[in-house]
């Protein structure tokens, strides 16, 4: 291996604990961060005039906006042969754009998916990238430092936007994974035949066919709070679960399973269901059913 | 016509609307119900009592249980050539073992499915009959009072079970029309781009490919409470949404936007989602992503 | 009532209809179209140079492009005062645009959501539209020629982009409506316990809680092939309801009855589906299960 | 450990590999299959003689008839003290029947679950039983024997159709996890924005959220058949998917993704799809949409 230096921009949850990784493999990572306690450097013109030539710098911010404008202060202070990488969670659609704008000034782009939350620190982050080989090659280093060991866990995945793109339909997967399980937790847990339902999930995390890391998640949660009594059930969505869901109805391509998952997210969050109000009250039209007062 | 005796058992907000129509048609209804308030009568043997022979008996008490004691007291009271209906929402498995045991006393077997709620006393009662044509004749002067004006609204569906599967899947329609409506109107009232929902659906009564009565109803709805406010989005469902998907599932047969309604009735019951804090409880776990309490 | 003029742009199936219906109400229409036998100019240019001023012209060509380069022409020939109308399938967020283009040069906008198909030039066609009250003033005679007699019909939704976002809706819950029939009908079909399922879809026209427009036309369709055998199972979609599915995810709605009936919709268009054969090899791969050869 | 004997009924895919996965832990097992050449004895009343009390009687045979016929003839045949496993498909609702006709006799009943397909024999089976600790433990050196090393793998997880029901529940997570995949994968193949579709997939393997045993397997069918050309989009079910559906439907527990799912697997085995017929039929009644035909 050889060490080599990296620029890395956003010192988050995620950030944070891949510059670790980073250097634990043994290259060189400035990393900045609007937070300067968490920052190596006080500026991106900081963190560019540090890095030897030709520069590889990973931005690591929310996508949208907050990308968006670190790629455009980017494309003013790198120098041609430099090569950024965007490792958030940008929709692939905004990735070509990005591209086209750094090569107009002789830079690489290369896009990252990044899966592995909080546990990818120790376990290695699973990596899908698009982009042109020359680009990615140049990366090649810094992927291996933050990849899991084996053969897994690293893949090419196509031009510009596959990684993405392949890290959006990770997420629509996992939503529906997730719900799956969930659906047959609350299952046993209602009808009550089981006994412990917590002892059956772990049960199914050897030789069963449902036996997944998300399982062993499960178990984990489980064990601190057998009922998930302190929880309320609401869940968020990142925006990955819908673009999959848009990029799928875009291609006519029929996603129900993933689909219902990110309904029922949002349903989650809804205090109150504006469309049971109507169902409830086209029952009482027509059947005279009674209702529920709103208080 | 030939004015004709009935005895009506179960006068609820149903059958007492229909024993007025019946009246109002000519025929003699002699009405029983556990409340004498109600009841012409004070027992079912009174009531056999006074019908002359051949005699109609339409039950109209709930599925299950209560329908099920009247038909075992039935036919122990009834003599051969008498007919028994059965109005009530049966399940239509209900039908065919209910049909053996009064045939077993050489009485007559129709079931049959009833629709027009609270409006059928002046619209008229939509009736989908299963049973030998020769039982029905006997009851026929009874449909045509109770069925709206016009050609439709009556049909000899089929055998035994047939007037209750056709309500049955009658009902699961209903279930899916209803939450199309409901879905449209949230969308509506959610992005906030028109003005006046109510209008908008006001404006849909006519000329429109979606134009129906639940339409006008949601219209009545809107009218009385016009963002709904009142209500909570709470909905109950009376068992015929359950059997019609349990039948689908019985013969293979995707349903796709009926079960999704089924579905979203159950899930306005809930207070707190378990599948929901599942799916919080994962996230939690691997992205370390924040999670709502309980309280 | 005031005699007008109207510029119309697109005779086809809709367009052509439209233009007799208003003609009927004794306004003056000047129709353009590509295909000249249909048209009554030869171009846009002459189109305008015939109408008088304040001048209306209603736009009903394909969404998208046509659309786009209809409205581009007409910004360049039309004169402050003069109005557009987008009649079409428009997008709703493609109205804004419009209307700022023609804005700068003094123009009017509405879009207008038309509902009726090849019933309207008879019953008339159902209108929501958007945009301000003053140039919706000045199309108003149209309106009224266009809708249905009685009260309903005709609203104005709200501001430009209203009443696009109307119809749209419209159609995602005539897509719902749609698919809760079909359900019904093919439980029916596939279970047997009925024995003329035409006949129970006859009966349900009057005094049934799912009485409608479109029930009227499933029992003119079945009155044609009362099984259906003539037709493949296979269903186009216009992009309303896939933009409706696409404001539901934005706006985190759930639409499960909806995206339900968009999905059957992009399945039966499907040769083979994909899913499905990944859903075989997997029960292959763990259980031996026979799997069917492309063959 | 200790040897013991078990008499096996049922000796087909899974039943034959359990008992080479029973024998090589070192018990001995007398097998019948009504196919000769797989049985070691020629009837259930031999397999009982050869057995030593108190024998253990494990059933390995379809669900629903095969396996009542089975138990009736064992409830004719053992002693009291003796013990039978029912290690099929059974709907958990039959288990509390079977237990109760067996306890008659005195023989105990235990209910168990079997994962592992045909990966058992080398991994190990997951099993998750129901019934009394007493009759459990009588089995439990079986139970050592078939279940994966390790701590997991193995669950008494209640009374009588515990064993069934989390079976079941197992199975409908089953069907929302696969489809999950395939749905993703579809997305991936019809897209193309990815070069190599099996690349992505076989990068997930590691460091990802989903990862998991049914993820390496669609690795396996992918390296067998890189774009599934050879399979048909046809996917049948064994009943454990519907009854979970039906669970959940009696217990009010909404399964969007498990229904979806199952739903999914209907839709694949209809050569056409009548529904989408009647939507067509629709399309064209109020529209003029164009059809295709049957032929």
């Amino acid at each position: 291996m050889t060490a080599m230096q990296l620029g890395l921009i956003g010192l988050g949850k995620m950030g944070g604990n891949m510059r670790e990784r980073i250097r634990r493999a043994g290259h060189t990572v400035i990393g900045y961060d609007r937070d300067p306690d968490r920052a190596d450097v006080s500026s991106l013109a900081e963190l560019v005039d540090k890095l030897e030539g030709p520069r590889v710098v990973w931005v690591m911010v929310p996508a949208g906006g907050p990308t968006q404008s670190v790629i455009d202060e980017l494309a003013g202070l790198l120098a041609p042969g430099d090569t950024v990488v965007d490792g958030g969670n940008s929709r692939w659609t905004d990735d070509e754009k990005h591209a086209e704008e750094l090569a107009a000034q002789g830079i690489g782009f290369v896009d990252a998916g990044v899966s592995g939350g909080v546990w990818g620190l120790e376990n290695g982050y699973a990596l899908m990238v698009g982009g042109d080989a020359e680009h990615i090659a140049k990366v090649q280093p810094i992927f291996d430092a933050l990849k899991p060991e084996g053969d897994a866990g690293f893949v090419h995945a196509g031009k510009v936007g596959a990684g993405h793109f392949s890290k959006m339909v990770h997420n629509g997967i996992e939503y529906a994974m997730m719900q799956a399980y969930a659906e047959g937790w609350e299952l046993l847990e209602t009808v009550g035949s089981v006994t412990d339902v917590r002892e059956v999930f772990r049960s199914w995390q050897a030789g069963t066919v449902i036996r997944s890391w998300l399982l062993d998640l499960a178990v984990n949660a489980l064990d601190e709070d057998e009922h998930l009594e302190r929880l309320r059930g609401y869940a968020d969505d990142s925006g990955e679960g819908r673009w999959t869901v848009e990029a799928a109805i875009d291609n006519a391509v029929p996603l129900p399973a993933i689909t219902a998952s990110l309904f029922a997210r949002f349903a989650s969050r809804q205090d109150d269901s504006p469309q049971m109000k109507m169902v409830a009250a086209l029952r009482n039209q027509f059947g005279g059913h009674a209702v529920e007062s709103a208080e």
